[in-house]
């Protein structure tokens, strides 16, 4: 089978280097061009390089970067997968996808458009189907997103959790890495030795996200759900992986053992599907008493494809109607590139690309 | 006026250091003997030395550490501030408290006895009192505890916000800094890029120990409060200055600006009092966005006697019924030897000292 | 006595604001203006704070930063103190000198020039002369300059050396902090649990300005000295302080308990002059096995006025004709604004200042 | 062909689990049982696990460990790999090689006994045969160590190059991980934020080690170098990889790319017999002006097996008759575990295991 030929847009960060690094060796897809802005025009991958935990294969840090054009992109390309900065995504997203082209973004620039999905294939697949409100859906062309970073991690428990038991009120604080900052990002100079209490703009979008996400999709469009959710977020220095403490109140009570099943046998659609980046068990327990860890547990997610894909949950406490956990993934993959780079499989098996 | 000849246990370990360190030049204490374990018996503290950014008298380091001796140390001293580990805390102290000496210790160990005060002055003075009905008081020997340096830089803000408009829950997420663990405490190849999202005991103590705190004194006990407490405790790569994420709901409705200036105008008996290392402003409520941070505001505290005794607060926030801030105090002085010396100034100013 | 109103360029950077923090109380200089870039005016000092360990004054962080105004300084002011980036110092500095104000400056733009003293009053005090040499002079105006961050903490123990032994062959590699690129400066990405080993320019720059400020003052000319310098320069995740490690030959073969009495020994103009901020002990010798460390020696010097000033040396070793070192200094204060307030005040005491 | 039964003492440390890990897979050798001191008896491996970047098989994991007895091991197993600490290493390593057993020992307990080798496989092999001057050699045991972490990055580049142009003098001054402590090993406390500029007996063995090791083999005995070496060592906040900054002279004149040339075509023994973790090319040199970096180049090393054993050099450059360049090697790797099992590959190969 004839592998489809994707672009990476903003492949000069961080993201659209995960994209890449997901990309070698996809069993779907195939990185046909690589954009970013007209600065890095003629410059090689190589000599742009951002992730200092992977090897490119030969071929690939050779490819040679592209100013976006959209005509080019939609001639050459059958779907394209976006990392660019969000103050650029908005437009160029929206030409790709005018001019026939499924996008996957990671990108906040449409994630609250009505009829755009942010999509987490074990949380939502079915609001996938949303996209064929979109105006541009009938030339083929429509945008998917996945969430911030930070609202990826807590997605997934939250979702087994609320069809379980009712999530009633949840309070999630953060410890997120530097990498969610992208490149250059924050300043060592700032966070050596520090924590930084604020992440422009992040504690609206995880809050307003969450209740995207986990709302139902019914009659056409998506009814946002309505528990609280409060976000904390805050910097610490830690390269990748986003650690969360999360406090919460349910509908019903379930015990630690009960809470602990339902999100170590947690399975959904990516699971029964078998695509091909998705993690066999997408909520890893921790039994240890001090895990989740982002030095330990970054990368957890098996098989060897799915690293970075799982999320791991640890440190299952109750105290009277209140229950404690944290969780722990990785901000660039499960949270970055990876989420859509899962949200094209799901596309892919959907028969959304073609 | 003749100062008072004090002990301090512990003084090769970073409490006992900032216990010397905060009483150089104090207007009623002086360092008469340092004492801890048969190991460092004729170590000069200049050979133990374990703060990095304080650089002590040249009177002060040549002093030559005894082992422990209940006997001259009840000889030679009025008073005696603990910062010993608290496995050998308990009888040490119990020892020197029966032999009539009064002691202010930093350790766990006696914390939770029905009839022994932890004591934060701005919030809990009256409890002070409770001395009285220990056995040992009678010879002048009694003990008197701070709090665990997590619960003590979230007491002082919940004790204005509790009287001003009562808490109902309030929900902590903590981010503290490597030196509550001592020394040698946490091993770099644990924490170096890293968060441990786990500290044995930590959330058990921050929730009981604000309930003993925020409690009354009626009838010459201590009633518990009777809030929610719930505390998510982790370790990050900061070495000095505990950071916290408060989310709480509140019995009346105030505004943020109601709040703000709730915080901003407490005042307490240490301030009426002006004892010597009490901040003229105990909590100080920043502005900014991004604050505040352990780098920038871990000295807070004016005049200078006081610096590193001042809780910062910033971030006031609020979403439905539901208020968000971030706080951050000194952990080893407000949170651990400052709070036993403003603890000693409050019962000299009361008259408990002789 | 009336006190000489100074200009701080740069007042948005690092450099610019340990200028304007060690101006508070000087006795000689009063800050009178705060200069920057077009896109800082107007805002305040307390809007673009970069320092962390250090509260400025309420007045002082409510002064307001103008753009680069030649005229508007020299009317107001009688020197400047430039902490531009090097891109930008060399027009302006030399548009003030012409003008005919002092200018005492961190740049590099014009540290190589024949007519400019790379000045460390310790060292070379002598060259201080040469600006009579300058164009500029016959108006008022002249440049001078203190060296790169990481070549003033060696140049001190350096010249002491040569003074005393005669330099043959001085291998210097620096374990460099993140302050010393100034902010933004180095991306947290790169350098946390990293060291990198490169800085542009900054091994051509210590080499060279060793050799120019170790040079002989003779016949109105600087000539440079001829010792062999190698230096090998790498960033390491330290916020403030550069360690270097030095490995030396000599032309006469001292005990090493000669070349500590040689290092404890060495005081200069500075000293006999008593100049405000020049240390009583410029160089101090560590006797501890494991000293000098950036996060306890950072601020060495007495008296307060001269906290970072001092250059700390340790571990003292020969084998066979070798003599190793580790020295440490405050790369923004000695290395920085406080290298050029000291310069400044030996123009002041030699009447070059009106 | 079955594999041969190896004991792995020292199983709780850091050095013990690279072993393990390493051992993994192993084509010649097999892990029959682990051993470390009363302390941890029956412990599984996963109780006390201290790797946080490799996740062991779940065989390995449950793993028991033994308390170290030397009959049961010459019993059971064919060879032993010893991570043990130095203090204890003498004995038991004495007593197993006694008992007749090959012992490959990461300690430096016996590496300056004039029998045993120092064995780095590319720079020394022909030194293996010293072990048959070892007293025990007739019943089979032996003890063949590896040398120091720091030697070890050093030694390999230094090889190729004095084979090439004669070593003259050695300057090498080391940025050394926190993971060459072993666990616990550094304080948190001594190096978030800091440089520590003193490893005890550090700089003494680099420099007798190289020494030995680049000596040569004549008449049954090892015969020191006589190059000069000096060696400065310092500690710095990274988990894993010591990077190192040297500075010669030669005895021929290279140019800059004649080193190049040199470094990067150097194969050695391991190399022509194909050794299983042998890497394919050991010494990498990079082109990059800011490599190698411990975050970058850590795991260096093809194909796979062999990750981590490749020693990464860069900045080539010369300055009059002087040469420089940093290099980097993982030091529990490469300059431990990984170290000795090459050594045992070689002596398999060699035929002195049976």
């Amino acid at each position: 089978m004839k592998k489809m030929d994707v672009a990476v847009l903003g492949a000069t960060g961080m993201i659209g280097q995960r994209f890449i690094q997901l990309l070698e060796d996809h069993p779907y897809f195939k990185v046909k061009g690589l954009y970013a802005s007209e600065r890095s025009e003629g410059k090689r991958l190589e000599d742009v390089l951002k992730l200092k935990d992977h090897i490119f294969e030969s071929d690939t840090v050779k490819m040679v970067i592209d100013q976006i054009n959209t005509k080019k992109i939609v001639d050459e390309c059958d779907l394209a997968f976006s990392g660019l900065p969000s103050d650029i995504a908005k437009e160029y997203e929206s030409s790709l996808a005018s001019a026939g082209l499924p996008v996957f973004s990671n990108a906040a620039s449409h994630r609250m458009r009505p009829d755009v999905p942010i999509l987490i294939p074990e949380v939502n697949a079915s609001h996938l189907d949303i996209v064929k409100t979109q105006r541009t859906y009938g030339d083929g062309g429509y945008i998917v997103t996945n969430p911030n970073c930070s609202a990826t991690g807590l997605a997934i428990p939250m979702k087994a959790i609320d069809d379980a038991f009712g999530l009633d009120t949840v309070i999630a604080t953060t410890y997120q890495a530097v990498s969610g900052a992208g490149y250059p990002g924050v300043p060592s100079l700032d966070i050596l030795g520090n924590v930084i209490p604020f992440i422009k703009n992040e504690e609206e979008k995880m809050e307003e996200e969450m209740l995207k996400m986990l709302g139902k999709f019914e009659n056409g469009a998506i009814k946002s759900a309505d528990f609280n959710i409060l976000a904390n977020c805050a910097r610490v220095p830690v390269i990748d992986g986003h650690l969360e403490s999360v406090t919460m109140t349910l509908r019903k009570d379930p015990t630690i053992e009960d809470l602990r099943k339902c999100l170590a046998s947690f399975r959904a659609e990516p699971q029964r599907l078998e695509l091909p980046i998705a993690p066999r068990i997408p909520i890893i327990v921790r039994p240890e008493e001090n895990r989740p860890q982002p030095l330990i547990d970054l990368n957890a997610g098996e098989p060897e494809k799915a690293k970075g894909m799982a999320v791991t949950v640890g440190r299952l406490r109750m105290k009277g109607r209140f229950y404690k956990m944290f969780l722990l993934s990785h901000n660039t993959i499960r949270g970055g590139a990876g989420g859509s780079v899962l949200n094209a499989e799901l596309a892919y098996a959907r028969r959304l690309l073609k």
